[in-house]
C-alpha cells in the first residue's frame, strides 16, 4: 500500500485554485461566484466535515473577483472554518428558518447588485443548489440589478484536473481498496447472505485504512447479476453465482470508485466471456487515455471491444467518469462528451455490457492521465473471472 | 439488542402515505407534487439505493392528485424501481446533459399546465432541489400556465410522524449503536490517535450490525473539546481529555443520531459538572416530551436546566430535532419552532452548553413520543461522565 499522505492541503494550493478561478472570472466578466455544495466549498476553502449529512443548515462561500473567499456559514462551523485559510467568516445562529444567511448574503452582494454586476452560480449538469429554493428566490428578489450566470463550465474546468496532492489521496484510497478486494476470496463463501458479506467487506476496508465507505453496492445472481445499484439482500451466495461489489470508499475526503467480479464455486462460460470482453475493453481504454483525445473517443475505444458481445449497447450507459471529492464527477466517458482529456485528470474506466437474458456485467479501474498516457491507481483486475471455491 | 425487523415496507404503507399526501393536496388545491430528493422519493416509492451518492443523474417522482406515484428516472434505476409498488416508470438513458428527464417531465406536466393547475415543490426550510437549477428553470419555461407552490409543510407534516415500521428501524439501529458505545472503554486508550479510534468504532458498529456509518464526528481535548463537527485528527488521546463521539449510523435506510462523552484517565471537575447538567437537562427533556407540548416548550424545559451553568446559551443552538431517513429532520427543538409534538414523532434530545474557556459539551438521546410520553430508543447514558482508565 502507498505511504499515507499528509492530511489537508497547503494554503498555497487553495490560493492557486482561487487565482485560477479569478482569472477565468475576469475573462467572463463575473464579479464573483456563489457556491453552496460540500465539494465546491471544500475545494476553495479546505472546510472538511461530515456535518453536511445534516440537510438543516445551508453553507455559503463567495469567491470575489480578488482576494480570499468569504464564508457565510452557521456559527456551529466557525471554529472549523477558522482553521482554514479563509479570513472573512460571517456567521449566524442557524437554524433560523426566517433568515438562514439570507440577510448576510444580501449585505455581501448588495454593492455588486448596485453596480449591475453579474455573479456566477453553478446551474448546469451534475450540479445542484444546496439551499432552500424559496430562500434563493428571496435572495435574488432582494438584489434587483444583480445578474446571475451559470458558472458550471468554470468550476468544471478547474475541478476536472487534479493537483498532485489530490492525486495522492485518490491513489492512497485506491491502493487500500485494491488490497481489500484481494481479501474477498477469504471472506466470501457459499451460503453467506450478501448483506453479511457487504458488512464484512466494509470492515475489511476500514481495517485496511479507509476513513469511510459512503458507497457500496452490487449484486449476485446465477450466471450473472441483473442490477448494479441495489443494496445487498439476505439471499445467500450460491455456487454458480456471479458476485459484483462496487465501492466508493474515502480517505481525507477523496473517493475511489471501482468494482470487482467473482464467480462463486464455478464460472459459467457466458460470464467468463463477458468478463474477458470487459477486461479487454478496459485495456483498450487504458491504452487510449492520453492527453488530447476526447472523452467520446475514449468511450468509443472501449465500446468497439464490448460491441463484439453486446452490439446494441445494453450496458449501463457511459463507460466512466471523473473521480475526486465526489464519487462521480465531470467529465463523462460517453458519446455526448467532447471534453478533451488533459494531464492530471483522474478517471474511472467502466465498460459494461448486457448479455444472456437480462444479465449485465460491469468492470472498473481508476486511472490518472499523465503526459505519456494512463497510470493505473487500482491494482489491475485479473484477466480471468476469479472463482472463489 | 432488539430483534432485527424485516427490511422494506409493505405496499399498504406506501399506499397510506400517498393517500395522506393526496388528502392534503386536495385541501390545498394542488394537482400534484414534484419530488427530487432521496428521502422524498424513498418515502413515497420505497426506492432505496446508495446510488444517490453520484450527483450525475437527477431522479423524479410525481405524486398525482389520484393514483400511484409516477417515476421519471434514469434507465439504470429501472430494475430496482420495478421492485417497488410504482407501476408507471418512465426512463431515459442518463446522463444526457441536453435533456436529463426534462422532456419526459414536460410531457407529464403539460396537461396540468394547460389547465392552469398548480403543483407543489418543496422550497422551504431543510429542503433543496436535487436537479440542476438550469434544468428547473428550463422546465418551468416549457410549462407556461403551470403554478408552482411550496409544499414543504405538507411533506413535513407527513414525514415528521413515523409509522411503527419506521420506528422499529430507528429503534433497531439505536440499540446496535448503544451496545457499540458500551464497547468504547475496551477500544479507547491513552496514546491512541483519535483517527484510529474513530475507524475502530466504525468497525465495531458494523460488527454489531449497522448497515453503514454515514456520520461520525467528535473531538477530544484537555478538560473538554471545542468543536463538535470536525473529522478526527491524528492527535493521540491524553489523560485529562474529554472525548466525544457523535454518530449517525443506518439500518435499512434509517438513522440513529446520538453521542457519548468519556473522560480519559481522569475527569476534571468542570467537565464532570457540565456532564451532570446536560444529563439532567436531558431528563427534563424526556419528562417534557409529550403529545401536545410545543417544540419551543420542550426546548425551554431543557434550557432551564443548562442555564444554571451556561446562562448565555453558548452551546450549539437548538436542543434536538427530528430523526428518520435523514440524520436531521423537522422539527427543531428551538425557540423558533412552535410545532406541536405528536405521538409517533422520533426526536433527538440534544442539550449542549459552553463552559470553561471556549469549551463545549453535547449530550444526546433518541426518543419516540408515545401517548403517555417519551420512550427511549437509546440506552440511557450514565449520569456521571464515564472515565476510561
Amino acid at each position: 500500500m502507498s505511504d499515507q499522505p499528509e492530511r489537508g492541503f497547503s494554503e498555497a494550493e487553495f490560493a492557486a485554485r482561487t487565482a485560477r478561478a479569478q482569472k477565468r472570472m475576469a475573462q467572463r466578466g463575473l464579479a464573483g461566484l456563489l457556491l453552496t455544495t460540500e465539494a465546491d466549498l471544500r475545494y476553495f476553502s479546505g472546510f472538511h466535515t461530515l456535518f453536511w449529512q445534516s440537510p438543516t443548515r445551508p453553507w455559503f462561500l463567495f469567491l470575489p473577483a480578488e482576494g480570499k473567499p468569504v464564508a457565510v456559514i452557521p456559527e456551529i462551523g466557525a471554529a472549523l472554518m477558522r482553521r482554514t485559510w479563509v479570513e472573512d467568516i460571517r456567521t449566524w445562529n442557524a437554524p433560523t428558518p426566517a433568515d438562514d444567511g439570507i440577510s448576510l448574503l444580501t449585505e455581501l452582494l448588495a454593492p455588486l447588485a448596485g453596480q449591475g454586476a453579474t455573479i456566477g452560480i453553478p446551474k448546469g449538469h451534475e450540479t445542484h443548489l444546496r439551499m432552500p429554493l424559496g430562500d434563493y428566490e428571496r435572495l435574488l428578489a432582494s438584489l434587483p440589478g444583480l445578474g446571475v450566470s451559470d458558472c458550471t463550465d468554470l468550476i468544471r474546468s478547474l475541478r476536472m484536473v487534479k493537483s498532485e496532492a489530490e492525486i495522492a489521496r485518490i491513489a492512497h484510497v485506491c491502493a487500500i481498496v485494491s488490497s481489500s478486494f484481494a481479501k474477498v476470496p477469504a471472506i466470501a463463501r457459499e451460503g453467506q447472505p450478501l448483506e453479511d458479506l457487504f458488512r464484512e467487506f466494509r470492515r475489511v476496508m476500514l481495517g485496511q485504512g479507509v476513513d469511510a465507505v459512503p458507497y457500496l453496492v452490487g449484486g449476485a445472481g446465477q450466471g450473472g447479476y441483473r442490477d448494479v445499484i441495489s443494496p445487498p439482500s439476505r439471499r445467500p451466495l450460491q455456487a454458480g453465482d456471479v458476485l459484483m461489489m462496487d465501492t466508493g470508499a474515502t480517505w481525507d475526503g477523496y473517493f475511489c470508485d471501482f468494482d470487482r467480479n467473482f464467480a462463486i464455486g464455478r464460472a459459467d462460460d457466458l460470464s467468463r466471456r463477458a468478463h474477458d470482453v470487459l477486461w479487454r475493453a478496459t485495456e483498450a481504454g487504458i491504452e487510449a487515455a492520453r492527453p488530447g483525445v476526447t472523452c467520446r473517443e475514449l468511450f468509443e475505444a472501449m465500446r468497439k471491444v464490448t460491441a463484439r458481445m453486446d452490439p446494441d449497447g445494453s450496458g449501463v450507459g457511459r463507460f466512466g467518469h471523473g473521480l475526486g471529492m465526489q464519487l462521480t464527477e465531470w467529465p463523462s466517458l460517453a458519446a455526448f462528451d467532447e471534453t478533451v482529456i488533459e494531464e492530471g485528470m483522474v478517471l474511472t474506466l467502466e465498460p459494461s455490457l448486457g448479455y444472456g437474458e437480462g444479465r449485465v456485467m460491469v468492470h472498473e479501474e481508476n486511472i490518472v492521465v499523465r503526459s505519456g498516457g494512463a497510470e493505473l491507481l487500482t491494482t489491475r483486475a485479473a484477466p480471468e473471472l476469479p472463482v472463489i471455491r
